[in-house]
């Protein structure tokens, strides 16, 4: 399958969606939904976080989800970590992707976890050297997340040259794969172009790098079309962009994965996802939501006629 | 101010996203809204369509709107017009730009207005000899609008060299620009590069060539974003999103005016335009407003902090 694909969809809904709304999931609800999501072909999916409980609720069972979802067919399973704890317990889990995110801006790095951007560094290479010292967790893939990559809420503008330096820290320090993010939804489509377009002069075009972008200004698909454009291949997203802005209701969270799919199966890139069964994944979903809004266009408009997705029917 | 402008912005909320809703606006609350978009920089406004009035009853005062909009200092004011008797009364009224829709997709255009292709571009140069044979009319600019470029509710895929011949028939009659448009929202963002590549090659970089899309699907600012990579400086586009398709509620008309402007202005591309006047010409829309929806995400969401418009705050 993996072949075969052109654009791997990353579903971060059960994570990064869940985690941004009230409503806690049983276990079993959240089972239902990955299980839908990798049915329809999915093949990567973030389904926790290793945070302390008390900080988020919703992700308190992260290490049940993940040893139920290693379980299934196929399925790539990633869990974001804080730090060296989070990592320990993820990789105990079973995860075969741990994600460690750090904010490109000092203040929001600060503001968020109360380290400097180099105690974070010291914190991800600590990750990688016990990754690298347990042998059975030699296959684990590392990825280093920058967020806030398109600017910052509390420091506005973010400059490209510290993006490329926190990027290239990543690789000395052993990430398998880098992801781009535009945390608090201000990229812009020409903006994500340039950037990515640096970074793989920067990183050379052998690095894997995913990009992940939120829909707060209604631009995110056009920012996803921009980083394919520059030759991105692995996209976050969330089904039925669960999650949003606290502090901008009605706001969407990440980019929607159904229509992410459609986007690209029109274009005649292969996901390896199907339409139909990510529909029914988002009725499991919705089933268990309480007054989160939904968001997506292809959920109400449908496939145009005459369509005919990239990856085959079968 | 047009020199200082990198993109235009036809504002069609007026004829596009009335002709789509059941509320019939009072003129007094046209010219309110009209007047409140002028003022915020908007340069092109579609004010009406020049249709029976038993049709379209929301059009019936369409030739009162034009005759008030012209004298609005620096606005382009432009109509639609089914045909010669519609072109007449357009001109009549003042109308700056008269824009007449054929679409390239014979089935459509037959179940539009019951005139094969052929008969409609026979109707086009029709009305070009009428303003040509008319002195005080030679200024009025005349736009070829090629609808369902992209797709077709009836004939599902529509042929791009089918799209081309639309396109150099109007300008062998006489057409002062044209205007592909994504009737339907059927588009994704490489076929609307592709198309618009060929088009400047097939009819020339110095044609005005303006791009019209739906945001049905979700792709409507990616749309508009691989149009200006192609080279596309004249959209359209509707304040709120207003309008959307009868048979799927929910979706969304055109793309969103404000988003639209923010994502230019975010890139560096000056529309002229003024964001937070343009949300005040969004308050007087929808006072208007029965039970339809509004549509966008700039409406909540804002600015992010250290957004400088690339268009000069006077």
């Amino acid at each position: 399958m993996q072949n075969d694909r052109d654009v791997l969809v990353h579903e971060v809904g059960p994570r990064d969606g869940l985690q941004s709304i009230q409503t806690i999931f049983p276990t079993e609800a959240k089972m239902d939904w990955i299980r839908q999501l990798a049915c329809a072909g999915v093949p990567q999916i973030q389904v926790g976080s290793f945070v302390p409980p008390k900080n988020l609720p919703q992700m308190a069972d992260s290490a049940e989800v993940v040893r139920q979802s290693v379980d299934i067919p196929g399925l790539t399973v990633s869990a974001l970590v804080p730090n060296l704890r989070g990592a320990e317990n993820g990789m105990a889990a079973g995860a075969h992707q741990i994600g460690v995110v750090i904010s490109v801006s000092e203040a929001h790095n600060m503001s968020n976890v109360k380290r400097s951007v180099a105690e974070s560094l010291e914190g991800f290479s600590k990750i990688v050297e016990y990754r690298d010292s347990n042998e059975e967790y030699k296959d684990i893939v590392i990825s280093g997340g920058l967020a806030t990559s398109f600017g910052c809420t509390i420091d506005g503008k973010v400059a490209v040259a510290d993006v490329m330096r926190v990027a290239e820290e990543y690789l000395k320090r052993g990430a398998d794969r880098i992801s781009v993010a535009d945390t608090v939804g201000h990229a812009n489509p020409k903006q994500v172009k340039n950037l990515f377009d640096e970074l793989y002069q920067t990183v050379g075009k052998e690095v894997a790098i995913g990009a992940h972008f939120h829909d707060t200004r209604g631009l995110g698909l056009a920012n996803a079309f921009a980083a394919l454009e520059a030759g991105v291949r692995e996209l976050d997203s969330c089904l039925g962009g669960l999650g949003g802005c606290p502090y901008a209701p009605g706001a969407t969270g990440n980019i929607v994965t159904e229509d992410l799919v459609f986007m690209l199966e029109a274009m005649g890139m292969r996901t390896g996802v199907d339409l139909d069964g990510l529909l029914e994944a988002r009725e499991i979903m919705e089933q268990q939501l309480q007054d989160e809004p939904t968001h997506g266009n292809f959920i109400t408009a449908g496939r145009p006629l005459g369509f005919e997705p990239a990856t085959a029917v079968v």
